[in-house]
């Protein structure tokens, strides 16, 4: 018996294993879309009464397979500490709080109900290929994040000092400066703060040749990475 | 005589048919830059007047061009249905179907009138080299579009949650914040919404920083598996 | 006496040919710059004169120089014809042409002057390395243009459908939604046109999916031809 | 006695440096805090005071850490000149230096205090990697700048040509030009000045589809480098 539901309930390729991935992997879609209807303001009563069925549905549904899973896993506490069976939990937990007095202070912790859709990536394979090529490169992407960082607060200090007495609303201290940084840097530029001086836009122009730069490298680092770790793919598979 | 015609309506070495391509691709051209002229507002009475003569012109060459080629293919359904044979079809059905009683309401259709362009693809091999290159990479490519979309999604539920209440105007809904998070993590940043709490801007620093090394994959993907491909083209023309 | 000239004005080993031609690169950036600074709205009469000497000495040197290496060369109307002999030609004709009796006319071809800029090109043997890596990827260049011409042309056309209706202000035509295709795809966002409607900001989301894909094309051609010539280059100089 | 000092002070693997060293990296990260703090508008007086002094103590430890340096190197006017031993020096001199009459006359001299974040640059061996990479690609990067700049001056003349009489307030000038080509060619487009002509939409396109490929180049030039070095140490490694 339990042999039967660990069949199906674990990833296999028999057929019931994968309608029932593919219903779970339904539901959380349904889920996610539900939850993000339910924060359009001024919802019609009967949308609202049809969101909390879904709700409640899914959530049986997802503490079903939870237990499921609990009851197949050759090792208990090792599935229930597990990232996937942490992330499972948490998905189901938001929706046990919120039964209480004082429900509007544990909004925030339905945020939590999100992880929900992490569960996508358990059914997900492929994903391991990514996981390779970020493990290979970690020093360098640990790396570039610092020289950014730096760079980001570099430019802050530096626009802060040329446009701070010309624009003391928008750059009125280092704080405020690191906006301009971030937004001008991954060249988003929103158009809600710039330089005005001349001195402010000669320095915006270096900083950004630096920070085409910086830019080019995570982008170099990603690639090269993700190129080895599909040949090494190809090449492990040709030698099997 | 249909192996003469067909030797000029299909691509060949021979001048005739060179000739022909020639001819169409410039009615091509001609039939959508009078497509893009036709859609500006208060045009004179005169420029709508030969607007419509050049439409009648390359309607009828494309209906003579396309039942030359049913004529000459040595399969009649396998053209007919084939990709070319489809967007030769809807590149002439929207002029006949606009005559008619209700016009406006089809109007719409003549949208499909653009596929007209999609002929252009047909002359050029060059194409199946990026073909090729996205062919190979097609696992990659759907699981980066399946990361970027998971991005998209926790960044715009995130984006809600710390500006909502500063400017429901423009974060109302997950599905608002959606439109903020697409422009942002593409850096596009048109300006028309942008965070102005300090939690919201943290968070966009965060999401920007994790959004550039996702923008770095598909890059990855795409110029390793041309590289791959231009290589063995390279190889193969050696070989032979 | 005329092939002592050659190796002064041509590029040699020699101290005085080098010389010679860091001062022709320092009076390019001179009169580049004094060309620069007389666009500046309500000078002094006297920085207009100073303007006007700089200017009267660069094209006077220029003229020589342009005269020397008519003189130098072994086939005149060879160097004449030449990509650089008419460069420094067109770069020394605006100023004769301006001596007119229409001059405001004439305005327009001053702009013909900024050709002086490229003799810089001509000190540059690093240079070769660049043009290498363009013509071998000038094929997938190519055919990278006209896909990008025509997803513009698409985005545009898609774009004019959704948005025409609530905004005929900023799209009244195809014509007038290229500009938006154009700083939305190349993700410079300006913020001074962008869609207001769902289909629009749905249709943006599909396009900018699409158009991140195409932008990685080009820095990969263009990237793996780079790699190549440099490969190429360091090979050729171990096997020597 | 000097070696003891020396073996706490230099890096080395013993656990006495490592500490030193955390405790140096702590204080910067404290100093470069509490700096940017101090540039916050109307602080309280208390917050003035504690700000203070944290200023003096970083300022002390880090003297002390100077000296120590000196007292320990084997040649002490080499540390004195080298890179790190001027840094040190800069990273405390700001402070001695506003002791005077005149003390808001020398505030601008505080901005050399941020030097003294670069020392956090001396205890990462994984920079190396970053500095041969950059080294050995040296010659094409400057190529890169010079395009660049080149690129960024034809694109200031052409748009000054288109829009100048349109928009006289923002493109008055060559040099006013020059800020909408940076802007836009690094694609962060702010939205404070873009061309509303049709000559100058049309340019603008032109400019940002040369600008894309050039924008590819460093990316290509950075990224083959990283990878190359990265291969090396690779290689290296599993030669010893």
């Amino acid at each position: 018996m339990k042999e039967k539901i660990k069949s199906i309930v674990e990833i296999n390729d028999n057929k019931k294993s994968r309608y029932f991935a593919f219903f779970i992997q339904g539901l959380i879609l349904v889920s996610v879309i539900s939850f993000s209807v339910e924060t359009i303001p001024n919802l019609k009563p009967q949308t609202k009464f049809i969101l909390q069925v879904i709700e409640w549905f899914c959530v049986i549904m997802f503490s079903l397979e939870y237990l499921l899973r609990i009851y197949v896993s050759d090792s208990k506490p090792k599935f229930i500490f597990s990232f996937f069976g942490i992330i499972d939990f948490l998905a189901i937990l938001p929706f046990y709080l919120s039964f209480g007095i004082d429900l509007r202070s544990l909004r925030a912790l339905r945020f939590l109900r999100l992880f929900r859709i992490l569960k996508l990536v358990r059914y997900n394979r492929a994903m391991n290929h990514f996981t390779t090529a970020i493990k290979s490169a970690k020093e360098e992407i640990l790396l570039f994040i610092f020289i950014t960082l730096m760079l980001i607060y570099f430019s802050a200090v530096g626009i802060y000092y040329f446009e701070n007495e010309a624009q003391p609303e928008h750059f009125s201290s280092v704080f405020d400066s690191l906006w301009w940084a971030i937004i001008t840097l991954t060249t988003v530029g929103y158009g809600d703060v710039y330089p005005i001086t001349v001195g402010g836009k000669v320095f915006t122009f270096i900083i950004l040749m630096i920070g085409l730069g910086i830019v080019a490298i995570p982008t170099g680092i990603i690639s090269s990475a993700l190129t080895k770790s599909v040949d090494k793919k190809h090449h492990d598979s040709e030698e099997n």
